[in-house]
């Protein structure tokens, strides 16, 4: 038996029992005729004591030996502390050393195992079993557990059923890159990991599984932008016999509960917002909606005097920044600068100055005069104090850049705050979306998801215009879930993947079961996907996700710890009928 | 709404209320001037009822319509049924339909969705969304769910962290053969599809999590004997600062706990038994303890006569069949031939016949008298009406052999009961064994395992003789899980590897970094992996693990639902640097 109690666990009460603790060593004060020592375990720190009087000579001599992260067991006596520290639950106590085991030692750690450590990215990732022992660190790992506990639990006390769908599938070229395997007993054919368990779910639902839900790993071969992995974590969820209501009402209830149970906080019904809706008024399908600072659309209030720059706009619109007045010109023209990084892209900004006297001062004095300023002031909601952003050009670009300033301003101004929760629903997303490269409509969505009934006839006139029964859920400005009401008839799903560009030998070949499968009734079904690391993060009031996942990849899809991916054998490659044809 | 109610729910309190189903139609008599239809889904079967009378005519006209599998919606009144049926929940009342709509209709289904279904594996395979449909295979899926659900709520109340450990690793030639997945990112290299968490788990034993856990898929590119998946899911444990004793106590306390309340089945202290005593006393080192016909070992009574055979054999081994000596010569001759299959490869076998009288007949009576049998019988532990069945050889072989025919005979007796549960731990298994086609050693378990520490020095000597820390947990016959108290530090691990036949540098290419993280305080610490599928398949009272899997593969590693492995496009071939270099 290597302990008696954990590192977190004695108190006042066990004073004078006897104890055995096993544990590192966090740090060593070495004071000659009496040592210190901090010994950490996952529970908590318990202090250790050594002292020329009352220990024998040799234990004296074996604890000054002992190095950080130093592995150890001790055996010794609970004491009360002369000098207590309030700050760990331990506080109170210490242990009196009468037996000391070395169960490892520790060359010393290339960062400091502390919460607040010396390592660099790199260097922490490649030694991750180290900076897992930091509290940060650990404290992400329990607490996503925490999460998952709690969604498990909430979902099967309503009856969902998790399922384990298969790993090894088949590659469908459409959408983002699929990882692939090849078979070694099936010659020249390859498996694929899946990107989600997407037509696996589907089929539950015909089976008659009624509730599902996964927390499955998906995967991805995308050239890595910062915070993505290629390997991620969903809470895949389906339902049947559901409408867009039913599964709004199911999962905002999870989502309800989750803030619930791991924050202690209590949201009430979650505001809806239609896509175009947010769009609008954000500039954003994802709003962060715990501050204001909502778009005022300017077309009318602009458009009537001579300045070129917004009449042959298409859309003006601005935000009131509060408080923004005090920011001096220097501040502004970096604002400006800000803006026109090519990673925003405006062309320029036009403000306007809303004095404390009720007057206003703009850049653009010469065209507008104070009842025009006023105007603007009213539509974007500017009170005496603020300063007025306005940019101007074609809709979808204007509201993305605005939409970036709002953002950028919200976090200099602290209003994104990490222990405030803004969950919404942005509701009837377009079915589809240009894509200019390839000259031709994608599923915003997926292939599988429903068009609005009403407005299939739509499809043959304006495809860009119809909207789906898809939806995403949102909190504090970040997606963390999508779905949609699915399409359940073989009939509109063949007429789908024509609208995408599928032939239908194509169609039947990637989705032939699945159409095959809608032949023997299947019921009406939706569902939805959250992705954990994301979840996880944001409840956490981080925004990286990389810090709440055990083992992840770096930017080049690289796990520096195991030096992976690696060069195989050739035998191996032998087997799988593969040769290497590198391109250098 | 599709439904107020599911198909399970109504009871006689609900009579007179008008209420909304959904559906599959799962029969439908026609009598005419009535029609019942029995309408399915996940929670069960309520009948509805359309009579001439009380029937609108267009909606007998649409119900006479429809066929197997239509997925319909229904409202009408709840009534009582005049004759009831006590077989299912709902059966004291019927829906009186007044409203009918055809969701999704359906093409005749291959086989019958019914308990006992028409069609045969594979066709129940390719239509594997139909098959779910029936009663058995769904209710296994919600066993299984059942099961994880009651492993993920114990453990984690005995404070195990879910950790998950990342799926794209890298390849280890060592142990079984990977499935690998080349990195279009970073050319001409590959991941590996873990086929354990094993130095993941450990590394987070080095991190500090102390407890973790993680039921997680697992992938092993075998010749697929039956039975067997590419990819299948453990139950992955490990623990810190803990002797055998104590993964002992805690994994058996968590079985304990499934089978009381997966099984409503109290189960007391698990038997414990070595290696070496299974083997001796059940020519098994899994045996299956429900039932008795151990093994009894004859040399001392049967080599000291004129039986060149046996006095030949380096073991000569016996088990008493209970009523056995009912069997014919024919059968006798049968289960001659059965042990002679190339399968079991016995050269032949002895037999005595125990009879009624107290006198023995046996196929050796020119060799042995009635004193000689009479001890066989005392040793074997055979009763008057019993058979010895006796086998000699090679002691390894010979075991093996009375093992399997001990087997069968308890399966043909009845013996092996499905809702019986004899767990047992089998402890102090071999470090290695030898391989005869490589003609070295292999680790018996895997090359982590630490040896018995003061068996260290055998090593040198006799390495086939010294014992492991490592414990398998058997039940029913079958192994259920395995693990071993772990090496944790560098010297005795570079040892091993070199013990294994790796050089120093393979062993610091492939597992460099585990031997680094040794070094820098790594805590005693082990664990144990169950197989899911096969625990909870043996729970579950079937031997076949595919029943209790979703979407299982085939034999040749396909998934003939949706045809997968397939060959893929050149584009995706050339992004990962690939040429096909088929055989063919």
């Amino acid at each position: 038996m290597y302990r008696s109690h954990t590192c977190g666990e004695l108190r006042e009460s066990h004073i004078n029992n006897t104890v055995t603790l096993s544990g590192w060593v966090q740090k060593s004060r070495d004071k000659g005729f009496m040592i210190w020592i901090d010994l950490r375990d996952r529970y908590g720190i318990t202090q250790l004591i050594f002292d020329e009087e009352r220990t024998a000579s040799d234990l004296m001599e074996k604890a000054k030996m002992l190095g950080r992260e130093f592995v150890i067991q001790v055996t010794g006596t609970v004491i009360e502390r002369t000098s207590k520290n309030p700050k760990i639950s331990t506080g109170n106590i210490e242990i009196l050393v009468s037996d000391l085991e070395i169960l490892n030692e520790s060359l010393t750690p290339p960062f400091t195992i502390e919460d607040e450590t010396d390592g660099g990215d790199d260097i922490r990732m490649k030694y991750r079993y180290l900076d897992i022992r930091r509290n940060p660190v650990r404290e992400n790992l329990i607490f996503r557990h925490k999460v998952t506990m709690a969604v498990r639990n909430y979902l099967s006390e309503k009856e969902f059923v998790e399922v384990e769908t298969p790993y090894l599938i088949k590659s469908t070229p459409e959408g983002a890159r699929d990882f692939v395997v090849p078979s070694r007993m099936n010659e020249g054919q390859f498996y694929a990991l899946p990107q989600s368990p997407q037509t696996f779910k589907q089929l539950l639902m015909v089976g008659g599984m009624d509730k599902y839900f996964q927390i499955v790993k998906c995967f991805r071969d995308e050239d890595l932008r910062a915070d993505r992995q290629p390997e991620f974590t969903q809470i895949d969820c389906e339902m049947a016999f559901v409408e867009q209501e039913d599964i709004l009402n199911t999962f905002e209830g999870l989502t309800r509960h989750i803030i619930k149970e791991i924050k202690g906080v209590e949201i009430g019904e979650f505001p809806r917002m239609t896509y175009d809706e947010a769009m609008q008024r954000y500039g954003n399908d994802k709003p962060d909606i715990r501050f204001g600072m909502e778009f005022g659309e300017l077309n009318e209030v602009a458009k009537h005097k001579e300045f070129g720059v917004f009449n042959n706009a298409e859309l003006v619109v601005g935000i009131a920044v509060p408080g923004g007045n005090s920011y001096s010109r220097k501040e502004i023209d970096k604002l400006i600068d800000w803006i026109k990084r090519p990673q925003v892209g405006a062309l320029g900004m036009v403000y306007v100055r809303c004095n404390e006297d009720g007057s206003y001062k703009s850049s653009v004095d010469k065209f507008y005069d104070q009842d025009d300023l006023a105007k603007w002031a009213e539509v974007t909601g500017a009170k005496a104090g603020d300063l007025i952003c306005v940019l101007s050009g074609d809709t979808l670009k204007v509201r993305t850049q605005l939409s970036a300033l709002r953002m950028e301003l919200a976090e200099r101004l602290g209003l994104r705050k990490t222990d405030e929760f803004a969950p919404l629903w942005v509701v009837d997303f377009p079915l589809l979306e240009w894509d200019e490269d390839t000259e031709r409509y994608h599923a915003m969505h997926h292939p599988f998801t429903s068009p609005k009934p009403e407005q299939i006839e739509l499809l043959k006139t304006k495809p860009g215009e119809v909207k789906a029964n898809a939806y995403d859920i949102v909190l504090n400005g970040n997606e963390i879930g999508g779905g949609s009401i699915r399409i359940h008839d073989k009939e509109t799903q063949a007429m789908m993947f024509d609208y995408l560009g599928f032939t239908p030998e194509e169609a039947k070949a990637q989705f032939g079961f699945l159409m095959d499968a809608f032949q023997y009734g299947a019921p009406p079904h939706g569902g939805i996907a959250f992705g954990l690391d994301r979840l996880v993060s944001i409840l956490g009031g981080q925004e990286t996700i990389r810090d709440f996942i055990a083992f992840p990849k770096n930017n080049s899809g690289r796990d520096v710890m195991i030096d992976a991916p690696a060069p195989i054998d050739d035998t191996q490659l032998k087997e799988l009928c593969l040769k290497l044809d590198l391109k250098a």
